[in-house]
């Protein structure tokens, strides 16, 4: 038997027949109309905000919305943040119907004419990520006749400890190289850009509150030193975020309370450069991860060379990193339960499978569950971040997954 | 500088400018009208199943539609080959609007109600995965008055030794155990089903030859016994696939036709219970994976603690394979080129990125290429099967790639 992660603290303490927002799990099937399906349970997202506004009260907060960019879900969310991150003009659509723009700010590599061109029309800040995008940006505005919000992006000289993506202190596409930008700032601020300040992400899903406490204050110091070098506050600094969720078994809630702490003693006394500056914290995962259940149906039950396989209607085309195929190295489980019998005794260890035709696509590799049976629900947790979007949906025709906000 | 894979043999021998199916790269990026955009060509599909029929010229050939299914591609190649292999209601669908039922299977485990009745209203043979599948099948035949068409895919007691995916000699979710099997053709038989045979995949993406011979030869011994103790003869034989393509350097072209003269002998002295019964092999990446290239504009070109980025508007979202994150334990390098100086010297060391928020989101690491700058074409090449459908499209909120049948 292989361990699973734990579930999260809404969903820890049920027994019996598993309750997402109050309601039977085979209620919210019956309201999808089919298997698989998505239920986001909105109270949970507004629990996480409300720890981060406990915990760092001063603070702007961001979502990232790549991490669930689900129309009702972001319509939920939006009013309960100051501010969203968007990745493409697709998202930055999707934002500019829930928020103003002047809260919106698009981040990433790669930003496209009509891309940059549709941020400045909206007016939303870009995070300039390159010196080239910048002139790009400049050109754009030009041909606009208004002018731009921009902030930059700095690939930090300083990495993220223990975060599972790391991004920066190496050579990145992300961010100019904080060597060069203060340069570029004032160049910015030359042509009569409306300067918006700068944008600084070293790593995402970390569970070690010391590796974020030493993060933002290297960022902070890092931004004093180049707004003093690019002469000009800024009215903005997005710290990043890198907050991890606890996926795996081990894994332990980040402390954000002392992440929080820490950050406001950092605050208390920051350079007087920076003292008119807003700070923002930048979430995705942290936010929403956790509201998610991704529920699917057992189709087959059956044995194999004495292991017993739980064969089910939705896997790694709508689930890609619960079978560790997105950016893990060693492929471990979710949490994972029977709905009808959630945190019942682990009478039997089965792998709980998915329909595609590849031995990829493994929800749940050989996990001591209650006993199920062909049309029970299993319920994959952790699913409410890099879920839907973030998977093959069209991989070997099968239908897409069903969303529900649950409320 | 890491090294790439080698150029298919169709475009290994072009400089300058990439010509795809005799025209310039750069055309079809305008018949597109954007970038990304896959590029496929149907000649050097046809030139593989030219192939394969010159060195099987007694096997039949399937096609694994789930390699690719872009509808264009599946219409050219349906009438080269004998049947199509689908593994799921949606590619039965795409795959009987190009082909008769007769000439259809369907395989897969965890197969729905509603995906078994579609088949057997259709009259496609189901490939049952499973006892608990069996009765489901028969069950549905019962409801419909129809007598299905049948075969048993087998879990084999051996696996394709080299291969990228081991599917057999182990516990699995794919097939029937071996020893259960003739117990449960017997079974079927005696309901009036329509027997069409054996189905067995023990892997895929092996370029060993010596092991796809064995492999085979374990799997005519296997069904000959099977089909001995089921006490019938199987119409049909599906022998698996496994033929691998060059993805990375040092990779060498499979030898199929050893494998075919190896085939052809064991065929020969086949046992006598299998004397009327056809043989098939399927195929779906070797026969369309080299017709495909993949062409993405480079946005930004960037530095970044002296390493350069080649900033581009195509990558993970629609190649996830070819960055690694498609059941890759090692991340290697795909063949790519500057398509305006394709197999031009390797002036410098680049890495090829797109344009998502993630350091996932990197088609080259640290290759090879030409000089290249903003507004240059990329091409990757390999991108003729599990690209487009096999890719998280709606990740980070950009457009769909394109797709383009050539000629």
């Amino acid at each position: 038997m292989k361990p699973t992660g734990p579930l999260p603290p809404e969903f820890a303490a049920q027994r019996g027949v598993l309750h997402i927002a109050g309601r039977p799990a085979e209620r919210w099937a019956a309201q999808a109309g089919a298997t698989p399906c998505f239920v986001y349970d909105p109270a949970i997202v507004a629990a996480r905000v409300a720890r981060f506004r406990a915990a760092f009260p001063e603070v702007d907060l961001h979502y990232a919305i790549k991490a669930n960019p689900f129309p009702p879900l972001l319509a939920a969310l939006a009013p309960l943040v100051d501010g969203l991150d968007v990745a493409s003009a697709g998202e930055l659509d999707r934002a500019l119907a829930v928020k103003p723009a002047g809260a919106i700010s698009f981040a990433g590599p790669g930003k496209r004419d009509a891309e940059l061109a549709a941020a400045i029309q909206a007016a939303a800040t870009i995070n300039l990520e390159s010196e080239g995008e910048a002139d790009r940006a400049l050109a754009q505005a030009d041909r606009l006749g208004v002018p731009p919000r921009l902030a930059i992006r700095v690939n930090p000289d300083v990495e993220l400890r223990g975060s599972g993506m790391r991004m920066g202190g190496r050579p990145s596409p992300f961010g100019v190289d904080a060597e060069r930008a203060a340069a570029l700032a004032r160049r910015l601020i030359g042509t009569g850009a409306d300067w918006r300040g700068w944008h600084v992400y070293a790593g995402s899903q970390t569970l070690d509150a010391q590796a974020i406490v030493d993060t933002q204050a290297a960022t902070l110091a890092l931004t004093a030193r180049l707004s003093e070098a690019a002469g000009a506050a800024p009215p903005l600094v997005n710290l990043g975020g890198g907050f991890g969720v606890p996926y795996f078994s081990g894994d332990e809630t980040l402390d954000v309370e002392r992440v929080g702490a820490a950050l406001a003693e950092a605050l208390a006394v920051r350079p007087a450069g920076l003292a008119e500056t807003r700070f923002a914290i930048e979430l995705g995962r942290w936010l929403v991860a956790e509201c998610g259940v991704y529920l699917t149906r057992v189709v087959d039950r059956k044995a194999s060379m004495g292991e017993t396989f739980l064969v089910c209607d939705g896997g790694l085309h709508h689930q890609l990193a619960a079978t560790g195929n997105l950016g893990t190295v060693v492929r471990r489980n979710y949490p994972i339960a029977v709905a009808n019998t959630v945190n019942g005794a682990r009478v039997e260890t089965v792998s709980v499978v998915g329909p595609l035709c590849t031995p990829l696509d493994r929800i749940g590799d050989r996990v001591g569950l209650p006993p199920a049976n062909a049309g029970d629900l299993i319920a994959v947790f952790l699913a409410g971040a890099y879920g839907a979007t973030a998977s093959p949906a069209a991989f070997l025709g099968h239908p897409p997954a069903l969303e529900l906000l649950a409320g």
